[in-house]
């Protein structure tokens, strides 16, 4: 009886009948068959958008890289390694109400990457590895015809927040920008906390430091309100 | 009075009052505050093998890197990032009666690694990594003024295993290399199994394929009885 109460109340939420596609998590991106490319995204940020998404009665995809986090329950989960990968998920996964592109998407793969380990053969040769940049998901899928009423990047920067993310939502054609600071001293990436900035197109919010929970809480919401 | 009896029975195995130094995992290798390279090493083998040593009474110095396994209990743990934390952590943890390098450390780290995040700029220009080898700590230590009685390697290997393990060992100057061929179809690198090759001065023994722990069991035993 309270599954039901649960669950009627969900579909009755603010984004019930939604669709929302959520990125999530880190794409890892092959040097040889034993190395890649990573980094330090959780996924956690992630996961807690998709469970704030479904307390108000979305339907979540979750698109995600190989995250440490746990994956939300609820959602339809796709799980992917590389940018490449992720892209495709995507496109697969539209049409949606809302995206949420959460994910710390490798900006580039190694072009020349080696089906055979790369060995050290003594002669102090290093290896000299091609770098192709990875599709742009956030602005394929903003600029396409697919696009879903509301898109939402992340940007993780290490200097000149806000206005790295104003160009970034700009050049992107995303609606909003969710920024955050990531120098190490912050303790954000791979945190359980976050110190957003909203960038939309007339207004910066920043918000406090508030738990990966509370954040993702706040951003449903606002796009609950969004699309009403 | 079984945990008594348990820890009598250890402190009277086959490695009682022997201190031996694991390393586990994988190392990551920082391009810039966000990115890293990494390697698919789960930590499983390591953690395993400080179990298999434990249970024999020995003492374990368990040097790891970011690892997805768990810690062995018991045994004395160093966490590192990085290959260059690992041989410093290596070298503060010796004199010890014998060695196990069963992390995947990375052979190169990037020398012009970045203290900002490395950003796309639109102008489709790729970021030039250059990279340096990593100190070798295999060979250092083989080589060293305190080198352990007994020295074991692991070698991961995607072709030509037994010759590559044989060169290896030659090269370092340890006594053993446990040799894994980790080609993707495998499954070992991040598995549960191993199909190892034990390769000595005198002798290539290919053992079947084996959970990690009875893998780490074997190795245990034969370190035992070399010790002995």
């Amino acid at each position: 009886a309270i599954a039901e109460a649960v669950n009627g109340a969900l579909r009755n939420g603010p984004l019930a009948g939604k669709h929302v596609l959520i990125t999530s998590g880190p794409t890892h991106e092959p040097i040889d068959p034993v190395r890649y490319i990573a980094n330090r995204s959780s996924g956690a940020q992630g996961t807690a958008l998709a469970e704030a998404v479904l307390a108000l009665g979305g339907n979540v995809t979750f698109v995600t890289g190989p995250a440490a986090a746990a994956r939300p329950s609820g959602a339809r989960v796709v799980e992917v390694e590389t940018a490449r990968q992720m892209a495709d998920a995507v496109q697969a996964a539209l049409p949606a109400d809302a995206a949420i592109f959460c994910a710390a998407v490798a900006d580039w793969r190694v072009e020349n990457a080696s089906d055979l380990k790369m060995k050290k053969d003594g002669s102090g040769t290093l290896p000299a590895l091609q770098f192709a940049e990875n599709p742009d998901i956030l602005a394929t899928v903003s600029q396409g015809d697919n696009r879903p009423g509301i898109v939402i990047g992340f940007a993780a920067e290490t200097h000149d927040v806000i206005a790295n993310a104003q160009a970034k939502r700009a050049r992107k054609g995303c609606d909003w920008i969710v920024a955050n600071d990531v120098r190490p001293e912050t303790g954000i990436m791979g945190g359980d906390e976050n110190a957003a900035i909203l960038v939309t197109a007339d207004d910066v919010e920043e918000w406090p430091r508030l738990s990966k929970d509370q954040t993702a809480r706040r951003i449903a919401a606002r796009l609950a309100e969004e699309l009403s």
